[in-house]
């Protein structure tokens, strides 16, 4: 039997698994965790609007009846591209040795974390959103800092505990500093007795000259404005040039000196970086990385000099029609995905599939609060409640899972009504 | 104006401070969790039935309207019962240190943890239910315990795994071991292409002579016969005598020599201890405690000495009527947290009540699984369905917060349809 060995089950791994189901073929999905994520909502499990298991489905779950593809928990931690098989370590330690998995196709899959431009340790205090692990993180340190700020007797102190910096405006540090915005002026509005959350300040720190960037400017206008009404200060121009215990510094274009902004809640929304199994990929394979460490793929994904080995989503770099590379978004990896499982398909057959991967833009969205969102569809530009109304329909209609569908749209009906979030709980340590 | 501090906001702590919100005092409900939990439901949680979002509501939620009542989270390190005052430590490390909250009456009902009879180094592998952490801990062995089983060569290897062992068949440890066979033969059935989770063993031991030993030995008997029902293994007269990375050594009465069970996956529902803060009370006024670290309190909950101090819940040692002590149950912290809100009342109105707490038992009921469970109401016996429907009333009507009701109630009609569970995601490390 032809054998598939996909690695990574987001959003590629997942549809290309999912699209090879009537093939003759044997998949293996190996993935470091027993679910999917829905990670364009994962910012608000970060603010208590949403719980984790709302938006992760169980892979086994997803996979259940089908009877060809067989899911496999480990770390894949290497590849031997002559011999066409891949490593995978068990994530419990007494389970014993990895063990080498064959392939007659391998599709590579393992997305991005977050990465701060050469300066790792500003991690510890500011960290990024790509997990469900870092989601709660996140939600302990926002929800906290407003109780440090109600026990704090200096006016100093409280103050910097009610500062919240959001670092990069594109569509997540945007949905972000809106979300904290919201749960300060209205979700916690009246539950304190000594510090007024609505004294909170959020800033919205972004390098490029306005927030969403990849949107036409027109969009980041009406974005900046719905974030203004929301009480967000977007500071345009301006990055971060050090991070530390208490404190972010910034640099505005124009500025001589660095600017220390007091404050104990850092996320960090700025730059993303392949796996670190593309760069062992890369190594293997000798193709080359951009800037981010994502692999430059051919034409049909498929990596150079290795055609049955494709690279797809956040960790393969692909350029459009512009020279442009494609976005890291969640769109750009279903249509590889499907893409991918149509050239398996092809080869399985026997027949050749010339045809190259193209990407068919169907739009943007990014939403900054209750009832604001904006969406570019092509020349198409959408605003306001018409585009939140987009934003909420797509997404729905993307997450995995009935029942995750109905109880997402039932929080959200909560919120929307009360302003108040299910989830606000402080867990961990 | 009459300052009541209340330590803790478990089911005791939070009805005393509800019942006193027409009162004309000040409360400070201190707490080191923004929420107040659901204990009973917690083992839904660790088997991935229900999310933590569901069974928690944050304190502040719950008192938002109650002017007269404030929350602080921290943790409280001491008393000083002559000045009367406690001392409050942040839980944020940078907050500064702690501060000393006086107080005309204090409520102390701090709760209980899981205990190991001494041997607190068994923890590490046989985790107890007690928190959130606990939960999400166990639910992250429990399920990872079937993928290990998956990628297991060696049969005695994946015997071992699909192993499981609950200590204690309380209520806790009953339907915990109902839930793992059924997450094992239901829940998982199709999931695997290698082990097969169907053959696991789920073993509950308990060293009282019948499972459920609180209850009325006709339910016994019936808990007993649905436990067999769902493939659990009932060993009674059985004590562990010894825990260790990988096996379980329990002594059945009767035998000459301890058996070994090899297996990754205990969890321990048998035996609590008062919270160390009760030590420490004790300590300060003189108090005596019993085996369980609970401190006796006089017929009115307050400590023998400190009129102004109350006891409640499972950290108080209250006889009932034939000289039993009344068992760490939620209706028990319930009754008592009102009791004493009564009390209260009494004295800012410069009355003496003189009625002493009494317990109204209004039954107990513990459920094995789906559609079974047992309950006990004076001398009325039921169970099977009827007792199961009683269950979910019952649990949905404590649950705090509509939106919690709702949602639950809806995993559990999914539950029930699909046989599967909304949220069995491994999440941490």
């Amino acid at each position: 039997m032809y054998r598939v060995v996909v690695i990574g089950g987001g959003f590629g791994g997942l549809r290309a698994t999912r699209d090879l189901r009537r093939a003759a073929v044997e998949i293996t999905l190996v993935d470091r965790r027993n679910f999917h994520l829905f990670q364009p909502l994962l910012y608000q499990v970060a603010t208590g609007a949403l719980s984790p298991g709302e938006i992760a489905t169980p892979l086994r779950a997803v996979l259940r009846r089908q009877r060809n593809a067989r899911v496999v928990l480990g770390r894949v931690s290497d590849v031997d591209l002559s011999a066409r098989r891949v490593r995978v370590d068990p994530l419990v330690p007494d389970e014993g040795e990895g063990t080498w998995l064959g392939y007659d196709t391998l599709v590579v899959a393992t997305g991005a974390r977050h990465a701060y431009f050469g300066h790792d340790e500003w991690e510890q205090w500011a960290p990024g959103l790509k997990s469900i692990e870092d989601a709660l993180a996140i939600r302990r340190r926002v929800l906290s800092a407003f109780e440090a700020a109600e026990v704090a007797d200096d006016p100093a102190v409280r103050r910097e505990w009610l500062t919240f910096v959001v670092v990069g405006a594109g569509p997540t540090g945007v949905e972000l500093a809106g979300q904290i915005a919201e749960i300060a002026h209205d979700t916690l509005r009246g539950d304190f007795r000594s510090a007024d959350p609505r004294q909170a300040e959020v800033i919205l720190v972004e390098a490029a000259d306005r927030a969403l960037p990849t949107f036409a400017s027109g969009l980041s206008a009406h974005a900046a404005a719905a974030l203004a009404a929301l009480g967000v200060q977007l500071r345009r121009d301006c990055r971060v040039v050090g991070v530390e215990e208490g404190a972010v510094h910034v640099h505005s274009a124009g500025e001589s000196d660095p600017e220390r902004i007091a404050t104990h809640t850092v996320v960090w929304a700025a730059g993303v970086q392949a796996s670190s199994f593309a760069r062992r990929l890369a190594e293997a394979s000798g193709a080359s990385t951009d800037a981010q460490g994502r692999i430059r793929v051919e034409d049909d994904l498929s990596l150079p000099g290795h055609p049955e080995v494709f690279a797809i989503g956040d960790m393969a770099s692909v350029a459009d029609g512009n020279g442009h590379s494609l976005p890291g978004v969640a769109p750009v990896a279903i249509q590889q995905g499907a893409y991918v499982a149509r050239q398996i398909r092809s080869r399985v057959a026997g027949r050749h599939d010339a045809a190259r991967f193209r990407y068919r833009d169907k739009g943007s969205l990014a939403t900054i609060g209750r009832a604001k969102a904006v969406a570019q569809v092509g020349p198409v530009q959408v605003w306001g409640l018409a585009a939140w109304v987009m934003w909420l329909l797509v997404h729905l209609l993307y997450l995995v899972g009935f029942q995750n569908r109905l109880f997402v749209m039932m929080r959200w009906g909560f919120s929307f009504v009360t302003r108040g979030r299910g989830a606000r709980l402080i867990t961990g340590d």
